[in-house]
C-alpha cells in the first residue's frame, strides 16, 4: 500500500426532501448568498422557485448562464466580480458538475487579490475560499464530494484540472428527483464520466484487495442504476444509487491506498473538449476503450483480468490474453450500448487537429509519468484509433 | 435509498513513518497535551517514547491504564479531572479501541460541567468536545474513524454505546508497523469484529448494489488479510489493508444509503462484556452463527444468499436455503480458523446468569426494533444456543 492522507469533511445529505434544510446550512456563513447555475433547466423542473423561496430571508446574488466546460473568462470571473462588489458570504451551487467546478473556482478566487487564474495553475496557493454548498442535479463528475474542478480557457485551449482541499463543499444536497428529468445523452455521459473515473483509480502500480472490490462494487453498480435509468427516468433507487456511486467515484475513497495511475484518459480527453468543447463523458467513452487496447502487454494484463472477472464477471478458466480483450470490448459494447458516440468523427473532430492536440496533450498532462507511460506519439496512435 | 446525512471529517494519516507529522497535527490546538494509553504495550514497542520525542515542545499530563471495555468511574472519569484540572487542549490517544474510545468520552466530559454519565447516557446533549488526535496500535473497532464510543460501567452491569458527531477524532495516524506485535489472539478478536460491524451494517431491509459490493468487498479483505497476518505478523501490506478495513467497516460508508439493522449482535454481545469483561471480538464471534441461524426464514433468507455469493463465492446453482446454511456454516468455521473460542463457556460464562442478561439486553438495547426483532425469549434462546 502507499501512504496517504485522506480527509473529505463535506457532509452529503441524500434524499427526497432534504433540501428543505437548506436554509439551516447556510445560515452559519451569513445572510449575502451567490447563486450559481447554468442554463436554466433549473427553472424548468421548479427547482429555482423551491430554493428561491427557501431562501427567502437571505440576501440572494445571481449568477447564471454557466457553460458545459465553464469558461474562466466569462463565467469564473464574472462570478468572482459579483462576491468581491457585494461581499458575499457563502456560494449556493444549484446544477451539475459544470456549475460546481465554476463555483468552486469563484470560492477560492472571490478571497484572492491577484488573477485567479494563477491559483487554477498552482502559480499561487489559495490561503482561504468562500464556502461553498450546493444542490446537485446531474450526477456524474462527483464534484459534489472532491476538491477538484476543471475549468476551461478559450482563449488558449486550456482545460485544467485545480484540486485544493479549501474547495470541498461545506455540504451537497443530494434528491434523485432532481435528476429525474436528465436527458438520455446526460444520464449515460454521467455514468462514462464516473465509470472512467473508478478506472483511473484501478489501473495503477499498487492497489488493495479492498480498493479493487470497492472499485468493482461501484462499476457495477453504475451499470446496473444507469441501465435503469436510461429507461426509467423516474426511477428513485436507480437514480439514488447512480447519484451516490458518482458521488464516491472521484474522491479516491474507493482507491484508498492505490499508487497514482496518472490519469491518462481524462488527460487526454481535456483536450478533446478543450480544442472542440465536446461532452466530457463522451469524450471518455471513445477514449477509454482504445487507450486500454493500446496498453494491453504482458506487464499490464493482470489489472484487465481483475478488472474483467471483478466488473463483468469473466470466466477464469479462459486465458489472461481472452480475459483482457474481452473485458476491452465489454467496455467498448457497455458505452455503445447506453447509445453513446463511440467515435470521435460522431461528436465532430476529425483528423485535422489531431496531432496539435497530441502535442498539447504530451506538453501539459504528464502522461510519461502515468502507469502505463504515454508520449506524444503513443497519444496520437490513440487519437487516430478513435476516429 | 434510505434518506441519509454522512460525514466523517476525520483525517486519515497512513503509512510507515506517517505519525512524523504528530507535531504539526496537534500544534493549531494549543500546548497542552493528554496522553492517554493502555496497559503499557506502546512502551514495549517503543512506541512511547518517539510519541514523547516528538512532543518535547508540548507540556504533556498523561492518562495511563485504561482498561479493555475501559470503565467510566477509573478512566473516564480520571481523564475528565486531568483535563479540567490542567486545562488540557487537546487528547493525544495512543492505542487500541478501547483507548479511543474512552479517550472520546474524557474529551465530551473535560469541556461539561455536569456529570459525564449523562452525556454518555444522551440525558444531556454535549455542546463541545476537546480535539481528539490519535495514533492507532490495533486495528478492529474502527472508533479512529467514527464518531463512537462503548464505556462499561462496572457497578450496574451497564456497556453503552455514545454517538456524537463532536466525538470524531480530527485526525487519526495509521501506521500498519504499530500493529505487528499484536498478539493471535487480538488480530483475531479485530478481524471477528471488524466482520461483524459490516454485517451488522448489511442484515438490514433497504440495501443498495453498491453498499452490498462494498460490504462484500471489504469483509472479503478482512477475511484475506486477517489469514495472512495471523501467519505473518509483520507483513506491512495485510496490516495495512486489515487496518484500513477495520477503519472503514464501522462508520457507515461502505453501508451508505442502507436502512438501520438495529445492530442485534452489538446489543448482545454488550451485556456478555458487561457482566464478564471478555474480549468483544470473541464475543461477537461466538454470537454471530448463533444469531443468523435463529433469525434465517423465507423473509429474511435473500440477506444470506446475496451474503453468501458476495463474501464466500457460494455457488448461485444450489438452493437458497443451502446456500445460506452453508454461508452460516462459513461464518462458525472462518472465526474457528481463527483459532477463537467458539463456546461462550470457552470464555468463562456458564448458564447462570443468561436469563438476567436476556432481560439486561431485552431492556435495554431496543432489539426488538431490530431489522429480525428480538424479545427476550429470543435472546436467550440464541444465548443458550452459544453456550
Amino acid at each position: 500500500m502507499e501512504n496517504f492522507t485522506y480527509c473529505t469533511p463535506t457532509k452529503l445529505i441524500f434524499g427526497d426532501g432534504a433540501i428543505k434544510n437548506l436554509p439551516e446550512v447556510l445560515a452559519p456563513f451569513g445572510k449575502k448568498v451567490l447563486l450559481t447555475y447554468g442554463g436554466g433547466s433549473i427553472k424548468k423542473i421548479g427547482l429555482y422557485d423551491t430554493v428561491k423561496e427557501l431562501l427567502k430571508d437571505f440576501e440572494v446574488y445571481e449568477l447564471s448562464g454557466i457553460e458545459p466546460n465553464p469558461k474562466y473568462t466569462t463565467s469564473v470571473l464574472g462570478g468572482v466580480k459579483i462576491c468581491k462588489e457585494q461581499k458575499i458570504d457563502v456560494v449556493l451551487a444549484v446544477g451539475g458538475g459544470s456549475v460546481l467546478d465554476c463555483s468552486k473556482a469563484i470560492c477560492a478566487g472571490a478571497l484572492y487579490d491577484g488573477e485567479p487564474w494563477d491559483l487554477i495553475t498552482y502559480k499561487v496557493k489559495a490561503k482561504k475560499a468562500l464556502p461553498l454548498v450546493d444542490v446537485l442535479t446531474l450526477a456524474a463528475t462527483g464534484s459534489e464530494y472532491d476538491s477538484g474542478c476543471v475549468i476551461s480557457r478559450t482563449e488558449t485551449n486550456d482545460k485544467v484540472g485545480y484540486l485544493d482541499e479549501l474547495l470541498f463543499p461545506v455540504a451537497s444536497f443530494l434528491d434523485p428527483k432532481y435528476t429525474y428529468s436528465v436527458s438520455r445523452k446526460q444520464t449515460a455521459a454521467g455514468a462514462a464520466d464516473a465509470i472512467n473515473h473508478i478506472m483511473e483509480q484501478y489501473f495503477c502500480a499498487k492497489h488493495s484487495t479492498l480498493a479493487d472490490g470497492m472499485c468493482e462494487a461501484a462499476i457495477r453498480s453504475l451499470i446496473a442504476n444507469a441501465k435503469i435509468a436510461l429507461e426509467e427516468p423516474e426511477n428513485y433507487d436507480a437514480r439514488g444509487e447512480f447519484m451516490v456511486d458518482c458521488s464516491l467515484a472521484c474522491n479516491t475513497i474507493l482507491s484508498i491506498g492505490n499508487s497514482y495511475s496518472g490519469w491518462p484518459c481524462h488527460g487526454m480527453e481535456h483536450a478533446l473538449s478543450a480544442y472542440y468543447d465536446i461532452t466530457h463523458g463522451e469524450g471518455l467513452a471513445i477514449l477509454t476503450p482504445r487507450w486500454m487496447k493500446y496498453i494491453l502487454n504482458d506487464s499490464t494484463m493482470e489489472r484487465f483480468v481483475s478488472f474483467g472477472k471483478g466488473v463483468f464477471g469473466m470466466d477464469p478458466a479462459l486465458s489472461d490474453r481472452e480475459i483482457a480483450e474481452k473485458t476491452i470490448d465489454a467496455v467498448y459494447s457497455l458505452f455503445e450500448s447506453f447509445g453513446m458516440p463511440m467515435h470521435l468523427k460522431d461528436v465532430g473532430i476529425d483528423e485535422t487537429r489531431l496531432q496539435e492536440m497530441a502535442h498539447h496533450i504530451a506538453e501539459n498532462e504528464g502522461l510519461d509519468k502515468a502507469w502505463a507511460p504515454l508520449k506524444e506519439n503513443d497519444i496520437l496512435e490513440i487519437l487516430k484509433a478513435s476516429l
